[in-house]
């Protein structure tokens, strides 16, 4: 095999001219530039080949951006992915933007606020000279976390990019919800109200999308009457319960656990019993949903698995980074990782209801 | 004022010369050595003046070496010290050990097993050319992390340092478990289950202490059966429930929010009441704590608070750095921060307990 160096003695040239030539950001003749590129071609190099010889500075650092380690979500998916990369030989630096903790949810899209923490922090991660990037988000939406030209293997976790050259990784929050209502539907339950987050924000979308094809699969009519927005407290969702309760419903499915707590205030207010008069399913499987009483019924978040994986399309594109030093391109623009449901006590037959008390 | 270029020049010596005799680290001759401390001296330097020529490398950055980010009482600690470090124009650099996902509890006390860990990230604390350290550890224990040749200013929070160098900031686990304990004795409970952690673990030893120093203000006997012993665990709560339930109590303090979870469980398996048959309290404020029924009665951390006080320590020790480069030290040996009591609905009058149904 012939070196980089070998390549860029044969054409009369600097290592770096050769290298920048490979990756298009040559500052050199046209005539060189040929020069270089035809010596490539003869000598049969494999770009993957290339790459080892241009990356001198490789340092086997892979990066995290978090949106906020204080999320319940942030810290088991940071360490699934530090776990995969050091299996690798790779170390890894959490980077910490602190959103949720400086501005509450007061940020989201407000861009320029954004940037103006996320900018610094991804100089720093540029400074570092790391080989990859993973972007991790609190909450899924689209994110323009890097310029056009940002020139590192990345990967978006919990989240989607704006760019299909970083791959997203995220929960199918879709498919989750349409398990959970297929259950409770299997359950007996035909009017299940729906207390879901901010009404824009991807992860109600998408639950409520699930929620309405498993009711149409079943053919059962999408009663919208059915459908609260809440702003994923346990608040909103005391508030959720307080105004669906009205709607002759069985089931109700809170698509956060923390909302399912206020289900849960509300109907012990109301001395309506968990799992004997209404059937109760959570989403999350947060830690406290293993106190609830009854204990809670929900869909646990893959949060170790799309750490892991997010790990694995990062250290990939490392590897098969060649010409295009944003590595290789060999994986899905968006893997969605199913979640999984975690039975507990609070969904129970809705035969054995007499709900008319509930009205 | 005096830069220490023109010491350097006065004594005919580099800067760096200067800079290493000050610190101590002269490989120059006794008669250099000499020269230069004579010049200071002549020239009435004051430590923190010449601190600021020296250390001409100021990155304005400051390293958290966190045990576990994934401990709860981790992400609140973090954030808090990145707030109060940015508020002073630094920035914060986390590195996560992630011992307790490598090993879950095996490694306590094993050294060598945690210095291959923790090691090789001193090394790259070191190479970040960081202005300053805070150790963050994931339960209270005395910590042995750097060696006596550490010349970073440093801090040791949530743990105890085994160097008067290195200040301690940590929870007041006796006094908060002292107030509990009296708030559960003016309800007029006297017979009280303690359901502590490992029986070495210092939040075991000092939280015990605390209730003995309750029992002894109050001159009601400690009684040593009423002592149980777990490993922080639901199941750990649940066991302790069971013994101490034969001693005649009417309450049970269970030194963490996640074991209370365990005494509810067997409570409940009982038909016993909590806070009308018998009185729980807990440790820690989780976010569990929150959703018990009836909400937990218990200790909220103050966790923010030893982020917040351990920023400050650091941040001083740097300001304050003149001759000695590990910082100044105006500051205590061991901060202890104290908890806050969160009163719920868990514990209630002993008075109206019938106590004899659960002997």
């Amino acid at each position: 095999m012939v070196t980089l160096k070998e390549v860029a003695e044969k054409c009369g040239v600097s290592a770096t001219t050769v290298s920048n030539v490979i990756n298009g950001k040559a500052k050199t003749s046209e005539e060189t530039r040929k020069r270089i590129l035809d010596v490539v071609r003869e000598t049969g190099y494999k770009p993957n080949v290339m790459a080892k010889g241009l990356r001198v500075k490789k340092s086997r650092t892979i990066a995290i951006i978090a949106e906020d380690i204080a999320q319940f979500t942030s810290p088991p998916v940071i360490e699934s992915i530090m776990a995969s990369c050091e299996e690798k030989g790779y170390r890894v630096i959490v980077h910490n933007l602190r959103l949720y903790d400086r501005w509450s949810d007061t940020w989201y899209g407000q861009e320029e606020q954004f940037h103006s923490v996320l900018d610094p922090v991804v100089q720093d991660v540029l400074a570092e000279q790391v080989d990859g990037v993973i972007y991790l988000a609190g909450h899924a939406r689209i994110i323009k976390a890097f310029d056009d030209d940002f020139y590192l293997p990345a990967v978006m976790c919990y989240a989607y990019s704006d760019s299909d050259e970083i791959p997203s990784v995220v929960i199918d929050d879709e498919k989750s919800a349409y398990e959970m209502v297929q259950y409770l539907i299997r359950m007996g339950h035909k009017r299940i109200g729906f207390v879901g987050g901010r009404r824009e924000n991807i992860h109600t979308v998408q639950r409520l999308s699930g929620y309405q094809k498993a009711m149409y699969d079943n053919g059962l009519l999408f009663d919208p009457k059915l459908v609260y927005y809440g702003d994923w407290t346990r608040e909103a969702g005391y508030l959720g319960a307080r105004e669906l309760i009205t709607q002759g419903i069985t089931a109700l499915f809170g698509i956060s656990d923390q909302m399912t707590g206020g289900i849960y205030d509300y109907l012990e207010e109301k001395n309506i019993t968990v799992g004997k008069e209404l059937s109760v399913a959570g989403f999350d499987n947060d830690s406290i949903s293993a106190f609830f009483r009854p204990q809670l019924t929900t869909t646990e978040l893959p949060l170790r698995e799309i750490g892991r994986i997010s790990a694995e399309i990062v250290l990939k594109k490392i590897e098969e980074a060649g010409t295009d030093l944003r590595g290789g391109n060999s994986y899905e623009e968006v893997t969605k990782v199913p979640c999984t449901m975690v039975i507990r006590k609070s969904v129970t037959e809705a035969a054995k209801y007499i709900n008319e008390s509930l009205m």
